[in-house]
């Protein structure tokens, strides 16, 4: 999928959220726990739930792994489902990988050609030759951590080099590799006032935005210093909408808060 | 496996050599291609040709990952076939995880109880929260990048933030966070001058060392600047040994690869 068309299905559904498909069995459903595949049915019930509000799914690789076979096999089913049935959609394998070259390419087979998703978010630690193998692909993006959501963020990220933040070198460096139009970054939400720093360095590359709702960030902040004229924004939500209830009604009260945000959303885009 | 037993066994075998396990359909010998996984009994084949010669074994995810659920299946495989058949041996999942607190945990949960490694790789940019989860687990280990073997290894980890190299905070850092005794390192081979400095950092931790071999450093060198009155030093080497031939002979050439460097860890252990 290129940007434009991502651009495109922005523009058309007056949304820019991306759900997060972190499928914990202790927090599913009760129902669900007993059909054969309880997580691949419980992320097909939330796609089927909120398609038309988010633009792109972002199954987190770790929620599947720890089943082992039977997790993997929920993921390529998951992938499979979105890109048979909503394929204007925009997928994203939150997998944080990276490795020396040759390793990289076999992740980036893994993601890109294997299960077939848009997108792959990586870690920048190793550098250039980490990274490049993901941007060799046409039409496949490669979405590099720059300043996380979480409390470690600020063991390393914010150190200064030379007067400047690591990240900010990230974000720098990472212009200069092959392909670097295929980049998109991960810049959490918690930490809005940082948009506008970021956004002279990135003007007009989309950022991936964690950190709304259960981990505190506030949309219309990221909003205000983020966003581009082409929104350039993917803001995610995870917790918030797929654990909104744990009843039979789980995928409705899912829809009813990615409704929230969605409409959030469309206030913004209007009135901007 | 506790760091004692694990520095029994290279007393034992007079090696701290870890046998990389990089299983690429388009290098293994062909007449494995026709069997029903050519990648579990390419790996087999290498682990019963040398395991009384190497004292840790090394899957690197991405190359099962690259290959599906079926690349799943042949890792779970080589893992169980690994304990079941040499308990001893200390293992090392080569994934190079990290994500904010609850989703390390899953990971933590996928590669030290789903299948059952000694160790597992993690990358330190995310900080504190996306490492301790791992850390956490008795008797499991997690071994942390920190100087790399590849070229990139100089885009990031070797800046300075006040006058001190990046990879050196990420020492200093990590031995503050709970558990941190459960904490190895990564450490490059083809940069053995910066081992003297690592280890007024790290005394007595085990490193983890790539780059022997197909990426060209010395033996001899990390030895004379790393190791420790116990070792302290897993060497890895995967493509020069896996890879010494794609015949049949395949496996007896990967022993014989493996024996050169046994025998030059057992001169240098005995003379040091």
């Amino acid at each position: 999928m290129t940007t434009q068309q991502l651009h495109e299905q922005i523009l058309q559904k007056k949304s820019f959220l991306c759900v997060g498909l972190d499928p914990d069995l202790a927090k599913l459903p009760a129902h669900l726990l007993r059909t054969e595949d309880p997580i691949f049915e419980f992320n097909k019930a939330i796609i089927d739930a909120t398609h038309d509000l988010a633009v792109a799914y972002k199954p987190n690789t770790a929620f599947f792994e720890a089943y082992g076979l039977k997790g993997w096999m929920s993921l390529q089913k998951t992938i499979t489902y979105i890109n048979e049935n909503y394929p204007t959609i925009f997928t994203i394998a939150d997998a944080k990988r990276g490795d020396i070259g040759n390793t990289s390419s076999m992740y980036a087979k893994a993601f890109f050609e294997d299960l077939s998703f848009d997108s792959v978010t990586v870690a920048p630690y190793m550098g250039k030759d980490s990274v490049e193998p993901f941007l060799a692909f046409q039409d496949k993006h490669t979405i590099m951590l720059a300043l996380t959501s979480n409390e470690g963020a600020f063991d390393f990220q914010t150190k200064l080099i030379d007067g400047k933040e690591l990240y900010k070198h990230v974000l720098e460096t990472s212009k200069t590799w092959n392909n670097s139009q295929n980049l998109m970054y991960v810049v959490g939400a918690t930490k809005a006032e940082y948009f506008a720093e970021i956004r002279k360095i990135v003007p007009d590359s989309f950022l991936l935005v964690p950190g709304i709702g259960a981990q505190g960030g506030s949309l219309a902040e990221v909003c205000k210093y983020g966003m581009t004229d082409k929104i350039g924004l993917l803001v995610n939500s995870a917790r918030a909408i797929i654990y909104a209830s744990n009843g039979t009604d789980f995928a409705q009260k899912a829809r009813e808060e990615a409704l929230k945000v969605q409409q959030e959303m469309e206030m913004i885009m209007n009135y901007r």
